[in-house]
């Protein structure tokens, strides 16, 4: 999902998936480039075995919203942080959604992208005891690996 | 174009297309509820005659952009006042579009639909000397009807 | 989920969950107020029984996301329009989780309270084939029900 | 149009207008320190031969609003990225044109640049059907180049 | 200065002169409906025997920067608060001006009005000990005003 | 502290105050009113026997930065909600002090009247165990009063 | 308090709480990822002996809400300036929690974690004459350390 | 006037001043570090023969409007940019002064700086013709240095 520039910042969302062993596949569909492609694919997910789709874009970012108009399936949204107004655009056109057409949105940039798969990962647990356990293995050693105290040597952000 | 609820915004459009004497159609596509129609009709709408397209939408607006997206007409937006952020979700969907697919975007609410109209016309007479004379008519009265100083007596804003 | 005056808005979701024929918990949990409440809750929704949790809040909304800190089973969020600030700060609090905790965020207000419900929906439809089917027939009427062209008699908004 | 160091975003446009074999002229005037030049070029701008008018401007961005105070011609207007606040003054300033007067504008910085040669290019290709081929034809190229998958090795934005 | 709708704030200006017993002009000038009054009025004022002006305007506010284009004379502007967007576009149209023409920015709506009267008569009383004296006893009985202690029973705002 | 208009805010702090049995004074100093009483209060303001300042003050807000500039005794800023801004300016004015001289900013309006008192009873609680208990009860009783579920017949907001 | 990001942030205050000879113990705990930790943490803080809670956090800034949610004790929070909305995120996220619950906030980044530091002092020095004396001996060399006149050759910020 | 710190800024304004040959001091005033040089200053700047101040400041910026509130003489104000929100908050809290207390506010940083010193000798061309031609022949050259068309090899901004 994306396009090609979002891929630095998507990309640690596959590495999360990969992480917790969800199969996934990666395209870009651009709602404005491609709007055929867009549809075609967001009608036919379902039917191809999709169960939840991640949709990342920046600046008027229609992908995600487009994709939830033509499936049922979970849509969750991830705003790429724009050049100039640092993704407080592509936030805006992608959780602003009106009543009837939900996209799940999660933080701008890279913590969306991991959010999104570790989100995705969590609906499809529901149906899958093995996944949920690991998701649940992944969060635990998230929590043992927050160190006591501060170091001063550690490299920050 | 837009949803029932924009109208109350777009009709100031569709009156001052009337006082220029541009003919025009009025329709209600949702991009997010109707998808399918509003493919249809943007990939249509030149077959169908139109020669610009004012799509007016609100929240995360994505009917413009979407437009855009299927035909090589002109379009223009305009940002619907939304009820909590007063609208900037609605520009920012709009006017913030990745190069490649444009749209002209004019000012939230009644003066965007207002002004639309008009760079709608302006559009439309590059090939018509009538309409052309009629837009600077219009223009002219406009400025004649500046007030010299103001009067306490007339209703503000 | 959310504080008493928070229902006004989230009720909108309530009512969606019914005419879905969703089975839900509606309950008022403070994180701010009630914390270990929230601590209680998050910890043993799941062994409860539930399989989604949309959590709306207000204002520094920190609701969902202590929510989330304390289970795996998929949150939605919804930002309750706040007073001063219309929803910005909700929005804020609850979309821009740190990678690892992730919250799918709905758009502010009503228009958020429903599409959790939906979201919701979707999510657990995805091993609920009636339910599924009822969230596609909710969509079609949804599709239908918009209006070919605008009529000046509809009340607006 | 603009002023020297706004060429950095407009030969963007430029380049765009080449490409599409649109000619064009590019001069700049600057609507505070040149207002006079601004006021015969617009006013001259019809005789002249011009047929849609693209003003590119940062900051308190007077350009475009002006320039279409004194013409009836399109106006496009291109926000330039500005040094403090990110192009959000300049989009302001050029999209909030009160209603009588309208100015097009496309998004903050090189974006708008490149989209306002293309909607310029769709409103001269009303009158001119090789135009509206090579535009076409463009937009196809577009659609054609985006790839189906991210690629790792590809340089992001 | 500024258009009739505008009256309503800029009214409060021109008490706050007849207070302090300084002379002025009140025109309707709108930058955008009549720009040749503008660039007439502005190019002429210093001739006419104006010394400050003070210029109001919303939206897309051009008219005090358009205005300090065409003269020397110490201009000030107030941002009238706007529909959609509460004056935060027309307090950035006015102050974020370039350098090499300025214009003195006061507060948006009724406070910036009576600002800039009293930042007017400060700048005329620097050759009139007469109004330097009245401006001195305005800010003292101001000053005398202010209550020690807050009374419930006083109107707020 | 603040001003008359301010009142309407404030009072909602003074009434937690009542209810916490803290003594305190409420005073109008207006920072650019009356500065000359605003530098006697703080700097006199240890001497005189107060131990913790609660300033509300709204739009371009000084009065807790210049208090704090004037004494060493802990000082809480309370953003009151400003006509155009609803709050931001207010906020942004108080929070964002230079390193080294601090004030202690809570939320705009209401809320953060109600909060600056408990703050201020927090820290005079640190040498007070009645007045520790106090707040302890006081919070306690607030968590007990949270309801459970949601009632459709509650007054919401 | 903090995570090990927000160090670099963080050891501003750390720096300050030494120059004043105030003890304090920094220690990482996540309001996401340690959400247990922080609970057992703020609910016993008081029994350990601390006196002040001084968090700092970024984005969906929970930390200090929720310490404040468990504790009477005085809460300062400080929002770390953030990757994609330089810190506006955080600062809503602390400042903005509803009446009943404080949290003292300081400005975003380096300034806000040196004035939380010192509005700790002055916090603990209501009761310790001596540690009151070194804050206003901090305080008074502050403000001989400004110069009177700039300098071209001092490193600028 | 400002701090060590926004010399860097306010230096532009001062090489304006040298340009017009205007007479000037230039003064370090912090209005939270040094407040009573601050009110000594302001009290005294018009018997010390000051005829206009121009103040620059950043964040929290409180040194143009406590000026103002201590002196009738002009007041104008610079944002300086700052760290984290680019200058917003330093250009609220100068340009959102109340009714009452007026300060001019130029654009935040470089260009604000410069405009401040053009300003300021406008204000003082009233009573000097010399100035007032210097002035007049400084805004003609810069009209004149405007290029007719855009240069490649021209360094943008």
């Amino acid at each position: 999902m994306g396009s090609q520039s979002d891929w630095a910042t998507m990309r640690h969302g596959a590495e999360t998936l990969d992480a917790l062993g969800v199969g996934y596949e990666a395209r870009i569909i651009s709602a404005h480039r491609t709007p055929d492609r867009l549809s075609a694919f967001a009608k036919g997910a379902e039917a191809e075995g999709f169960e939840v789709i991640v949709a990342g874009a920046g600046g008027a970012a229609h992908l995600p919203g487009m994709t939830a108009a033509h499936t049922t399936l979970p849509v969750l949204g991830v705003p790429i942080e724009s050049a100039a107004l640092s993704g407080m655009d592509s936030l805006l056109s992608i959780v602003q959604m009106p009543g009837g057409v939900p996209v799940g949105t999660l933080a701008i940039g890279k913590a969306g992208a991991i959010n999104a798969a570790l989100l995705a990962a969590s609906i499809l647990a529901r149906g899958d005891a093995d996944l949920d356990a690991r998701v649940k293995e992944w969060r635990r050693r998230q929590t043992e690996q927050v160190a006591e105290t501060p170091s001063d040597d550690a490299g920050a952000k």
